[in-house]
């Protein structure tokens, strides 16, 4: 499968940006993990796993938004600049395989992308040599300490992308910005579980840090600072993140209530499970106070019955919430593509930018 | 305690290097915080827990010998590229934090420079608030994410500390390389415990990463890069660096079985408890077959008795393991010393670090 994503080297970025960030993700780590290997030997078997991890599934979404918010702002689709942002925006998938390696292991999830979780692979490889100690503790320290890692190189592969200081320089806000927001956004997302706060400000708080910022509008700040934008540019480019990503994170809602298993990698219900006051619920709960009841017992309920998600899901189509999160998807793309308009992008940018800003609204995975 | 750590302005650097990066990251977190506070109000007070621990306490051994690497290669004292040095070199202090921060929760740690660690603490605050959920996963999740945070600062401290883009990049390789071996110590140092591997060898090449490169080696190898030494001032810096890192493990190995709760701030026989194969361990086991059956037993045990521990600390004395650590902890300073000597440092560096080798292998804390 990823044979196949790789593009022959002449293919334009443009085309295959995905299977180009594969690519520089799968050349970064290779480098990486032989040092490693021969510093510390058994380490270097840990990082295999890292690597199996990143390159083993993702949409790539995050590199996606930043390379055509670089484009969009004028930066050359080929050229030794166009690789050096091409391996700097791949960065940010490095940033991504810390957060899921280390939200996994904070909301105890067992798979990801249809395999399992990065601890429950390590406490599983505890358990069949028989080692001593608690499987689980050993499948955490793994995870913890390969997140660590993730996040580590993330720096680096940003730092030695072969972009020059100037870009560099003017990339460090929303660089910065973004894994502090991403942090603030999973901190908050797990404040809000513990306090079971079921308001829709709170969960559209959660999700503009979590997901609006962290994984579009950020991205194209740091493709648009990387080509030099100006202010009205970024502005305007923000805004249409800002939008898009939180359309994202509604599919998201709906995918994780909905979804089919198969396409998303992770069985259905899982965020109720998790007890995870999404945007969705939380519009459900205010609906219909009586129904709200069901609702609010299902949330955190670990062994939530198949019938009970399904009766879940029943009473989120009757109060109207699934409707009312489709209406706000709709709305958001299009306030998106107004906001994409004044931005007043180089072509093919404002077309792809506008064509992922509706696929965001309407993916299945 | 803090404020009177802190020098007045023009108080040279050289004079008072721990205060002075006191103050830096005093200064950096206080922006930071404030940045975060606004965007995300309940993240900030978190944030303010991420500070205590930062500027609560620490030798800051790291950034001063990155400093005495960067001064013992010509790098000057004073003027703006020293104080963009020393913002730099204080970013170790957060690699620092969110190692310890990680390590405590993996090794379920309760107490850390005289106080409740991180997990602890958040766990303690979701128990008194009366949240949702286990204290205990509320606590892990906090102690994860401020972890994370505290890495991706000091990326950021490091990258907007004023030093110019050829000395930033020259200092990638030993910082690059300082963040990936201390994981590696740790994942080893996990895989050891969870092996049961009680050989010398093993035990060496765990203090050699965690400690010798992480804390002394690799900062010395940064401040001279810092300062664009020559390759033979490196490579005998790096050589005093490991001999003086593995000389404080010993130190440390010793303290945590002998030392003083009052000084070090930890219980004593916490290594033991955790099951830790230090290398006091390890020369202990192989000198007594029969004796080692004891300290085998120890090693590990949650419930480990004031009796067992006292026991404990008699046959390492009594199997010459004490003495034989003291003398490699002195054949070690004095190969570091002439290591350091063939370094030919700029005066007062030599010097210096000279005192601190020997400090390094005698302190009680």
């Amino acid at each position: 499968m990823h044979q196949a994503l790789r593009p022959p080297p002449q293919a334009p970025i443009d085309e295959a940006v995905a299977a180009h960030v594969e690519r520089a993700l799968t050349d970064y780590l290779a480098s990486r993990h032989a040092d490693m290997a021969e510093a510390a030997p058994s380490f270097g078997s840990a990082v295999a796993s890292l690597s199996g991890f990143v390159l083993g599934g993702g949409k790539r979404i995050r590199p996606t938004f930043a390379w055509w918010g670089w484009r969009g702002s004028g930066g050359s689709g080929d050229g030794p600049d166009a690789r050096a942002v091409l391996r700097g925006v791949s960065a940010l998938e490095l940033i991504q395989a810390c957060a899921l390696v280390h939200d996994d292991l904070m909301d105890a999830s067992a798979m990801r992308r249809g395999k399992p979780t990065v601890h429950v692979e390590f406490a599983a490889r505890h358990r069949e040599q028989g080692w001593l100690g608690e499987p689980d503790r050993f499948g955490a320290a793994a995870a913890i300490l390969l997140g660590d890692l993730a996040l580590a190189w993330a720096d680096d592969m940003f730092a030695t992308s072969g972009l020059d200081a100037g870009r560099l320089a003017a990339a460090l806000p929303p660089w910065q910005a973004m894994r502090a927001e991403m942090l603030a956004g999973q901190y908050l997302d797990v404040l809000t579980q513990a306090k079971g706060d079921e308001t829709e400000a709170t969960a559209l708080s959660v999700a503009r840090m979590k997901t609006a910022a962290y994984t579009v509008e950020r991205p194209l700040h740091l493709g648009a600072a990387l080509a030099g934008a100006p202010a009205p540019t970024v502005a305007a480019l923000r805004e249409f993140g800002a939008d898009i990503g939180l359309a994202f994170q509604l599919r998201d809602d709906l995918l994780g209530m909905y979804g089919d298993t198969a396409e998303t990698g992770k069985p259905a219900g899982d965020d109720l499970r998790e007890g995870k006051r999404t945007l969705l619920m939380s519009i459900g709960m205010a609906a219909d106070p009586v129904k709200a009841e069901l609702l609010r017992s299902a949330l955190g309920d670990d062994d939530l019955t198949e019938q009970t998600l399904s009766d879940v899901r029943q009473v989120l189509v009757e109060v109207g919430a699934v409707a009312e999160v489709e209406r706000r998807i709709d709305a958001l793309t299009e306030a998106a593509l107004a906001a994409l308009l004044r931005a007043d992008l180089a072509a093919p940018a404002d077309r792809v930018l506008a064509d992922l800003a509706v696929a965001a609204g309407r993916r299945t995975r």
